[in-house]
């Protein structure tokens, strides 16, 4: 496996596309997620035991951003794996209302990159004097959320520069499965999930060129996914706002039909992620019944679909190949758009918020 | 206080605006909830009872639609006034994944104006089997929801025929604020909860066609809120969707700055929820910064701001008193964009999912 695809090495000049930092920070995905699984072997080894030991009777999660939609994949794979029940700590219940809702015998799961949001740093720390075991997953473990854990568990993204997030969701998305994985002694996902990196390899060169041609003058998006797929919206519709200057909205595949596809009419875009679990037909049916009335549909799915990506045997993995692959078309729309995908207008790497 | 205002006294015949059914439903909300508060002191007294003497270690809520907004709502009222976390529990980890996160000693709270989803049914029988006390609060008491539950609270919205729901949101922020007073023998809340009645009506009188003037012709809005405020938010982002055609998004504060952000540049809009408490700042301080960059911006807040709803003696109640008067403005903005805010395209009142 390698994590320089052919088409940039040096002989051929590269692209605009594959200029931005962005590019190659996406591109650079399979590689640090290979080294990260390697390298956390031992460190998630152990936690997966303590877990086992104390069993958790909840997992709160903490994270902003990217970082956040990483916690959607967390609370879907440590309820359906797992059966703990696994709720987003909103910061503003500490930070603003002084509340402490009780956390003894729970797990907080904190996840960043930089690691150095001084609310989450705050929130892990009253975590912790609340009873909570305090994990963080961040990139960069010299920072003030590593030092507020009781385990850390590196990300090994290697320096994210770009603005937007893309290789830290993907090895936040890695490291999930693996504690997932030794945690639940889940020998298929483990398997499956050593196949990821050579997957994302080849599945980048799927061609996702319908999207970008679609999407190059485009006001609006909905992008819908369902189960573990929700993740995958949301992180997607994330980026499209913030490198493509797209009012791009996540939804799951029931809660848009509760409302807002009264939008969904003649031309207007959505973005479907399906995977092979018991989500996709019902996933399929809500683009049929929108290509019914002429909406512009695109479901990607692992091995088929109007767009493709890697299929995996596990269908918890199905959100990294996805997001991946997608990130490579949102790169290239950004571009297209006429926008530097790595200086998004009025955005900083670290965002500071309470 | 009367639930009829005296513009809509025959003597004067309704305008456009006053003749839909969305506004008579609005305006019964006062009067609904006023009877609410009286109907069910008996049983929400005694849910309380039963609460503090049980001590739930977690609320898990269910529901979709406006009343996931509703939901939201109960998320921050009871993490910071009863200290209980409180998660929002996917149905396909149940429907499409078939798993059963552990439920034992918690409260299951199910919120629906039907009381008919079948995936919130399914949902609610399976916490009770798990060991979860289930409190169903709903508007149609004869319905299968209310069936699978240990204690029915009833909205007593009375019939609510509009697809898009307004009243019956409404009175599920009214119930879960009776709810917390009781629970947490809170004299302060109940005080405050008391006087909402007539607050709504006096605060109808506010002006917002600033807000229907801007929006006539816009395709986006953000709605931005924090800790209480966010559920506002969600509950008119997705009105504006229904009602208008106009892709709103909902975001808290914090959230909008790691990312979205990004898309509020010259003249896009941008309205905030603001009540007063400690996110009143830092809620304002972004606000501000979106209006140096000619974003068109209006702030919501109790008593003043941009756009004014009534003020109310505890922030907890600033939700109802500003969605009850935004939805106002929002049946308007969908008249004067040429919809019909009682019949949205694509949209039935009860919507079946799994």
């Amino acid at each position: 496996m390698s994590a320089v695809p052919e088409d940039t090495m040096p002989t051929n000049p590269p692209s605009a596309a594959e200029a931005t930092r962005m590019y190659r920070e996406v591109r650079e995905s399979a590689g640090a997620i290979a080294r990260q699984l390697e390298a956390n072997r031992a460190v998630v080894g152990e936690l997966a035991a303590l877990l086992r030991r104390e069993r958790p009777r909840l997992v709160a999660t903490g994270a902003r951003g990217s970082s956040d939609n990483a916690a959607t994949f967390a609370k879907y794979l440590i309820e359906t794996r797992l059966g703990v029940t696994t709720t987003s700590a909103a910061p503003s219940v500490q930070s603003i209302y002084a509340a402490r809702p009780e956390l003894d015998g729970a797990l907080f799961l904190a996840i960043s990159q930089s690691g150095k949001s001084p609310d989450l740093v705050a929130q892990a720390t009253a975590a912790r004097r609340a009873g909570a075991r305090v994990v963080a997953m961040v990139n960069v473990v010299d920072s003030p959320l590593a030092a507020a854990a009781d385990v850390v568990v590196p990300l090994h993204a290697g320096p994210e520069l770009s603005v937007a997030a893309t290789k830290s969701y993907l090895c936040s998305l890695s490291a999930l499965l693996q504690l997932a994985a030794e945690w639940g002694e889940d020998a298929h996902l483990r398997d499956a999930l050593a196949r990821v990196p050579d997957a994302l390899d080849a599945g980048w060169n799927e061609d996702w060129s319908a999207l970008v041609d679609g999407l190059a003058d485009a006001r609006n998006l909905f992008v819908v996914g369902r189960g573990f797929g929700l993740s995958a919206a949301q992180e997607v519709a994330l980026k499209f706002k913030e490198t493509c200057g797209l009012h791009a909205e996540a939804f799951s595949a029931a809660e848009v039909q509760h409302g807002p596809m009264t939008l969904v009419d003649r031309g207007f875009p959505v973005l479907f992620f399906a995977q092979h679990d018991d989500s996709f037909d019902s996933t399929i049916a809500v683009a049929e019944r929108f290509r019914e009335r002429d909406a512009r549909v695109w479901v990607a799915a692992p091995g088929g679909g109007d767009l493709r990506f890697a299929a995996i045997t596990d269908p918890a993995c199905a959100p990294l190949l996805a997001v991946h692959r997608c990130y490579g078309a949102i790169n290239a729309l950004a571009l297209r758009r006429g926008r530097d995908p790595d200086a998004p207008p009025h955005l900083r790497k670290v965002t500071e918020t309470r």
